[in-house]
């Protein structure tokens, strides 16, 4: 046992976090805020390390109680220095309310505090600690902007390819696909056959719903179509693939890693996209990319790219041809950090100091404290 | 819309009930109590429906905090008479951090509540609105008895017979095989050949150890090998049942139809035991019944049998081929209701109240308040 590694205290917080507009896609209904849950672990030698997770609004209740009644009196004595058996720990602690939804984003948020924890004790920074590739990632911006107007989507886009970015993603899913067609159109109109352009649905369509978009989307060169149908619908994706040939991507909603095994022996996925927050933190994503990677996919992410940026940097250098995109998302925790993300030359560089390289500006956060 | 039937408001509680004595299993470690979430619905014209759910003593702030900030909103002003429309609205409002887990919990209590005031409403008992097949169901009970030595094990399982029991489980899952096979074999020596006997491993075996106790147990006779693997591992199951010709059973930690419907699919069960106390309640359990029945599995349930009970016997007469068996668990909810279950020859009896027929009473649960 490591001197001065034993956890003395867990303090577990959440914020509701106004959005600048209403965002909009197709199955969440309107997102006016998200709702972010910090978790900050405290050891025994009084070095603190911090770890989060983030919602659409909805649920951070329950992940905070989650993390005050269950998993913190778990943790309290134990050693944070063996992060591998806490991680199991946890799981089984809690499996029976488990296995995926709530106690995958609670165990996320300490889990990345505890990695935040081992960084700063080793002197380490993630991207070092997740492979040590390198510190540049691909990334795209990714818009929540279903319910923009073909005009405002096409400003939209074009203003992230003004930020320096180079690939995009919008919404798809409108009750009417030839709707979801004009736009696709649109979009790649404005952004030239150069920009790395996906879609994503949000599961708003069946899969013979996916089928026939999938094959409207085909002159449009797409890099990938993602969550055309639920996630819970391993064969059907499969189906979807295999009869269009339009290269898949999910993963932000996969919260164990059976659920990543199913999706990735069954899906005929082209790119998978784990959530670092609500597939069990740092540990949860690499368990999830080292299952992607021995499959050849680019491991990708979703959401929180100022964390992101480390783990998919870490895997590969982006000139590799497994290396993944990061998603550069609509809901802004990095404004609430010391450290934004960080683009240059169209990639995003990932944060050098030790630990994750998220550090929260408390005073930014506390009016929206809950 | 139903005069009258708009929701007014939600209540729900959280009780931690001690247990008369520590139970164990092979994967939970010990149970001192149980926790109790209900949920009360009261409408517009004053109807109330109480629901509930349960964990082993883990997850219930979370429970609690979900109905409270997420669910209880989203019900408040809708009517209540379309339970189909609330459950899958349910499902939707908290789909991201959902799809299982402390999710599918609290929906469980809301859609019973919901479900007691359909039946209040329409003078109707449950076991009429889940079938209508009869009110008597096969019934079996179940010990959590990893702890105990064979002796107490011995005396419990005997104890059960006294109670008039015709069908006992017990817990397997020991570290050393040899000592499951001896306290199988001591229980089939004291039950004898007629009573019927199954077996319980809270998933705490490889695929390959459950094969090697498979076969350990062919000449037990038993009547299924519940949980002998994690309920993830689908295909494993196959396996499993291919290799040994075993029956195998599991439901009790599959909370989405999808899970059903993978399991149904491709475990190769001999039975499906959905909780409605975790797979969205009553709606739920019917969903995972009709996909069980389909495949001519014969439908039990795990845990709750004073609920449970209206379920199983509405769906098919005891004698009938594919009827199902309810467990009569050692978490002892009915102890609180004003209608403990009722054993007739063998057979569990539903109540015939309308409404749930589960009335709790309240100040046998106050001492108990979280
Ligand atoms: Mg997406
Ligand atoms: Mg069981």
């Amino acid at each position: 046992m490591a001197a001065g590694s034993i956890i003395r205290d867990v303090k577990a917080r959440l914020f509701n976090v106004p959005l600048d507009e209403v965002l909009s896609d197709s199955k969440h209904c309107d997102h006016t805020h998200f709702q972010l849950v910090t978790a900050t672990i405290r050891l025994e030698d009084g070095r603190e390390g911090t770890g989060y997770t983030y919602t659409g609004g909805k649920g951070g209740a329950a992940i905070l109680a989650m993390i005050e009644h269950d998993l913190a009196p778990f943790l309290l004595g134990q050693d944070a220095a063996d992060i591998d058996a806490l991680y199991d720990g946890m799981q089984w602690h809690i499996h029976y309310m488990g296995r995926g939804g709530v106690a995958s984003f609670a165990i996320s948020a300490l889990d990345i505090a505890l990695w935040d924890l081992k960084g700063k004790g080793e002197n380490a920074p993630l991207w070092r600690m997740a492979g040590g590739a390198g510190r540049t990632a691909k990334a795209y911006r990714g818009g929540i902007d279903l319910g923009f107007s073909t005009e405002k989507l096409v400003a939209s886009v074009g203003s992230y390819l003004d930020a320096g970015f180079n690939a995009v993603k919008i919404k798809v899913g409108r009750p009417d696909l030839a709707d979801d067609v004009a736009r696709v159109a649109a979009v790649r109109e404005r952004i030239g056959p150069d920009v790395r352009f996906a879609v994503d649905a949000n599961y708003a369509l069946s899969v013979e719903q996916s089928i026939a978009a999938a094959n409207a989307f085909q002159p449009y060169d797409l890099l990938w179509f993602e969550e055309p149908t639920i996630p819970d619908d391993y064969f059907g994706y499969a189906r979807i693939a295999r009869e269009t040939g339009m290269p898949l991507a999910m993963g932000e909603n996969l919260h164990t890693i059976h659920e990543f095994e199913l999706a990735l022996d069954h899906a005929a996925l082209s790119f998978i996209q784990p959530d670092g927050s609500n597939c069990g933190g740092i540990t949860g994503w690499l368990h999830a990319a080292a299952l992607g990677r021995r499959k050849g996919l680019p491991v990708c992410s979703h959401g929180m790219q100022e964390l992101h940026v480390s783990l998919v940097a870490g895997q590969d250098p982006p000139g590799a041809a497994q290396a993944g995109w990061i998603e550069v998302h609509s809901f802004p925790i990095d404004r609430y950090t010391t450290r934004p993300l960080v683009m240059e030359n169209g990639f995003a560089v990932a944060p050098d100091e030790p630990g994750t390289g998220v550090s929260f500006v408390w005073e930014k956060l506390e009016p929206y404290a809950a």
